[in-house]
């Protein structure tokens, strides 16, 4: 050790070397690549870069740090402390001079690149590097015998200060720099944008002084149905407020196709499904802002994760390609904009968007997202995932391969196209039990916690009652019917005579199953009809056809586990899924709801530009699978139909939930299909 | 020369080389970087690489070209023959094979990087190479087992045929990309702007198939009193229209400290002055797109010239900083945006703008389009360069070293402030002359060639009748006072008595001197009164402050010669203006007009990306005088009050218009001073 040098170690990341004595911790940390936070840039006024000394001997690190190790508390630190208050032991890294050896402890709180650690093992924990941050700069003054620009002078202290390449600066924010320059005394807090690609640096907004923050980020899910949203905070990667609303569009087609249907039928129809999405956009960012009490201006970020027409309509691009073969995507790679040019006006006038890139022209950001999220590509066993909506996405892959597919299952599993269907909401049936003896059922509806037979129960809901029966509720119901002898494994549902149930009524030439009937105090009649099971089964058909499809392309008959996306798949029950044959078989542990994976991975790319790169080259590997154009897909979706599959045996379920043999004949389904033609 | 291979010769570039037998002239150019211009990639479609094979034989080059040197017509060239005519001995580069040795002649229309000539002797001659150019590519078509989006595959193409970086796309082209594909059969011709920076290149717009073009682009010089515009094909580099039109700003204050201060005093003023002008800079674009016939969606681009305060208004940045020292810009360099963002919304929706950078506070990026119309750094004598409007933009220097300032001369060269004043319109006063021995006027008003004593004058003019003076008009007149003894050289009118003239006039206690009296039918008295001498004293004075400020940095008396800049320029009398001092003393046939040199320098900016470079570096280079804070400038001012000038010799003009030694006391002068300080 050179006379006037000390050695620091910096935990928890180990990081050593020798300094010149007098150093202040901040300088030592920067110079020896230690994750330590500062916005003001050691002006002593952010106190990001706050630290605990460790005091006594470290055999681990072969040193004896003595009091004294640090300089004392300065003025500035005294100051910070009776103004806001240090934690015991606590001290400014950017006033503590380095003394002697010494070990320094850096919380959490304090390192700029902390780990969000997220709640599923097996998920990636996530590394904040937002691309947006905010850095104090001081700027020089003007000379008129040398004169330059505000922005210029601007520029010239961030790279000085900062090691920032300059920076541009949409007009909005150059029309306020020089009153903030002003104002700050020549000291500004800008929020730099620094994307993940070469692309110049940009300023999106300037504060007078120091500006603490926080600054924040919506994540964007946005469905064909719902939109969600996450009001994210950009330093710790927290939720601050979440909120969902229905995508207006809805009012122009249910689905997809009848969407893109409705803008090539109707002049100017692309245009209004844009206007419509984007209000809707704006004003739940702007709801999210009010509701956690942010200033909208603090909202600098948005990222986007969404189907292709969801993204090409968000755009605004006709998506008439994306309705008939090739299903050509206008752009496939990430997109990144001004957030006003989505029309998120009611946040920071100079925030930026991010669109997670397209797989193909039938898998979107949503699913990239999904793949951001659960990193299939990491995994060691053969993981399926499936993101359940209007559409459902699926990837299935390990470390070797990853590929990827969409399939239409339409909204039944959403509640719609049901006879008693709703959307999730109190009133909903979410929950469904059979007596496999009875045949009575008995269900709980969301927003009370008792279940029907349970005392109490008709308080409990309240006056709304029973309204109907929504997503989860109606696979519950089905399978429980499949699990009773209700219903047979082609999917007739059986006579009163036939099952023995009273419950069972007909409707035409079909039977109904009756599971709430409040007719007698004006309430609704609430029943599973044929068609709703019918409905049903072209739904779980699609869904896995489109996954036996991507195992035929590996070459495999069963996958190792199983992760169900969305929120639905926060909400079904991984045996009556499987009852259902909606996934493939596997032993029901390995069945894991990875809630709104899509939303996460789009906070994931919030909260990380190095994820934005990794998903940016991923979706480039992940082989594409078209299933409007493969052969079997068809082959594969007609023998899905059966409850659970007529060929595949699903041997997993069998072991757990053996399924009764029966058969309720063909004439109530040739029925069935002959109204059908003559409707 | 290997077998197989012919030895071609271009001129007039001289460039040769051996290329394989059967090689394209197109190809052969591009290997032996000729400047061939191509649009449509070597399709036969656009014609641009027409060129002249020349037979015979060459000792100068060395080679003897045969018939035959080139494959026969084919059916492309035929085709295009017959439909839209080849020249005369013309060949489509892309189509015609080299057989043999050949000389083949590049007319200047085929010269991608043609030079622009330009009129005067002393500037630089401008070769085109405009930031957005047309170019045709092939895309390939959309592949479900490959799935990319339409923009991915253009620029595969782009970079494969062009050799392009993957350029982006606002969402409106992006909107437009698909049906523009599909429309061309995946042919499309792209409008790609590539600015002079490392940014990545911009699709501005696509047309289906073969576009011929041309484009066009804006060059704006954005006056405090005019707005003009040229309409500039961006191909050749001519002006294809022109026009003029009153910065509506006027309403908020006639000169810029007064625009300032309306900024200042009232809020929203800025505001209100920037939209006011983007909608005049918006008219003006749609009118002369309308005027040449031009589809507003063939503009492409726009360039800005304009000093400090226009330039923060019209980007929509308060100016109160440059209503007081230090001056400060909001940003000084160059600024390239959206032109929509400048409010050019007739234009093409995804337009580019680029305004030139700033000099100084007080010196702004119409004064650097001066210095790259004028190229003062490349001039070997040192010249002093004057651009007149409401504020004076000087500038002096030469190879070794360049200065510029900006001196409040005021609205008096322009007419205003000036009693008969008004614009250069029909019916104003333009040129001047006294009989020296009569004292009597004749005149020339704007719109008519015949002088005022000339027979049929009354007649000529019409019904409208000499409604006023101009500036030209009013500097003309004065001179002439000067010259015919009607005035003494500090600038007192003489009276009828002491002139000998009966057109002088009391008017209270000074004189006015009368050049057209039409009251008995009902029309004006036009007369140069001693307030307008004056006016036009304090603003030559400013002129001149500014130009001795410069002069004695370099520390030099005198300069070699002047170029008088601005529409302005254009109409002033070398002679007149030196009588009046305006300008330092230089044999008369080294001042020179330069016409509208900032309206030059735009559209050499909006022609040239390395024009562009080029003034941004020079820009930085210039040394920046600020008058504002130069205690001498005071001195110099008061000097120069005198006509021509108290001090300073004037040598020269002494030599071609020796000035009458008259002097008609103090007396009027200080009555016309009390009456001001009342006022």
């Amino acid at each position: 050790m050179a006379q006037g040098e000390a050695l620091v170690i910096f935990t928890p990341s180990g990081k050593r070397g020798l300094v010149p004595v007098g150093t202040p911790v901040l300088d030592a940390a920067r110079r020896l690549g230690v994750d330590l936070d500062s916005v003001c840039g050691g002006r002593g006024i952010c106190s990001k870069c706050q630290c605990t000394p460790a005091y006594g001997s470290f055999p681990k690190h072969g040193v004896t740090v003595a009091e004294g190790a640090l300089s004392p508390m300065n003025a500035v630190e005294r100051r910070y402390d009776e103004k806001r208050g240090l934690k015991p032991g606590r001290r400014l890294g950017c006033q503590a001079q380095i003394l002697a050896d010494v070990v320094i402890d850096v919380p959490p709180e304090s390192q700029l690149h902390r780990q969000v650690v997220r709640k599923a093992a097996e998920a990636r924990a996530v590394e904040m590097d937002p691309a947006t941050r905010l850095v104090m700069v001081e700027v020089a003054e003007p000379d008129m015998h040398a004169p330059s620009g505000d922005l210029e002078r601007l520029n010239a202290a961030l790279g000085a200060q900062w090691d920032v390449a300059p920076a541009t600066a949409p007009l909005a924010v150059l029309a306020g720099l020089q009153q903030a320059l002003r104002k700050g005394g020549w000291q500004v807090t800008v929020a730099l944008h620094q994307g993940h690609s070469d692309a110049a640096p940009c300023l999106v907004d300037v504060w007078p002084g120091f500006f603490e923050g926080p600054l924040f980020g919506l994540a964007i899910d946005l469905g064909s149905t719902t939109i969600a949203a996450h009001l994210t905070d950009l330093t710790t990667g927290e939720v601050r407020a979440s909120a969902g609303v229905m995508n207006p569009q809805i009012r122009f087609g249910e689905d997809l196709m009848s969407r893109v249907s409705y803008a090539m039928m109707n002049p100017g129809g692309a245009a209004d499904m844009t206007a419509a999405v984007r209000a809707a956009l704006n004003d739940l960012a702007h709801g999210l802002a009010a509701e956690a009490g942010v200033e909208p201006r603090a909202i600098v970020e948005a990222v986007l994760v969404c189907n292709p027409v969801m993204h090409h309509l968000a755009l605004g691009i006709d998506p008439v390609e994306l309705g008939q073969a090739p299903f050509a995507l206008a752009t496939s790679d990430a997109v990144e904009i001004a957030a006003a040019d989505l029309g998120l006006v009611s946040i920071n006038p100079a925030a930026r968007a991010y669109v997670l890139p397209m797989i193909a022209g039938h898998v979107g950001a949503d699913a990239a997202a999904v793949a951001l999220s659960e990193a299939p590509e990491q995994s060691d066993d053969l993981v399926l995932i499936v993101d359940v909506g209007t559409n459902a996405e699926i990837i299935l892959g390990n470390r070797a391969r990853v590929l990827a597919c969409s399939s239409p299952t339409g909204p039944a599993f959403e509640g719609a196209q049901i006879s008693a269907g709703q959307r999730a909401a109190p009133g909903a049936i979410e929950r469904v039990r059979i007596d496999p003896a009875t045949k009575e059922p008995r269900f709980r509806v969301i927003g009370c916690d008792l279940w029907s037979d349970e005392p109490g129960f008709a308080e409990a809901v309240g006056a709304g009652g029973v309204t109907g029966i929504c997503g989860s509720g109606i696979i519950e119901a089905v399978a429980e019917m499949r699990m009773a002898g209700l219903i047979d494994a082609s999917g007739l549902v059986g006579s009163a005579a036939a099952t023995g149930s009273a419950r069972v009524v007909p409707e035409g030439r079909t039977h109904s199953y009756v599971l709430h009937d409040a007719r007698a105090s004006g309430g609704p009649l609430i029943a599973v009809t044929q068609g709703d099971i019918r409905a049903i089964q072209l739904a779980k058909s699609a869904l896995y056809a489109g996954a036996r499809l991507l195992m035929d392309r590996i070459g495999v008959d069963r996958v190792d586990r199983v992760v169900l996306a969305g929120a639905f798949g926060a909400h079904v029950s991984p045996l009556h899924a499987m009852v259902l044959g909606m996934i493939p078989d596997v032993p029901l542990d390995h069945v894991r709801s990875a809630g709104n994976a899509a939303g996460t991975g789009a906070r994931i790319a919030l909260c990380s530009r190095a994820a934005r790169r990794l998903i940016e080259m991923n979706v480039r590997r992940i082989e594409k699978v078209e299933t409007a154009i493969e052969p079997r897909f068809q082959e594969h979706f007609v023998a899905a139909n059966a409850l659970p599959h007529a060929v595949d045996p699903f041997a997993e379920l069998a072991r757990v939930a053996p399924l009764p043999v029966v058969d309720f004949g063909a004439g109530a389904a040739d029925g069935t299909r002959r109204r059908r033609r003559r409707s």
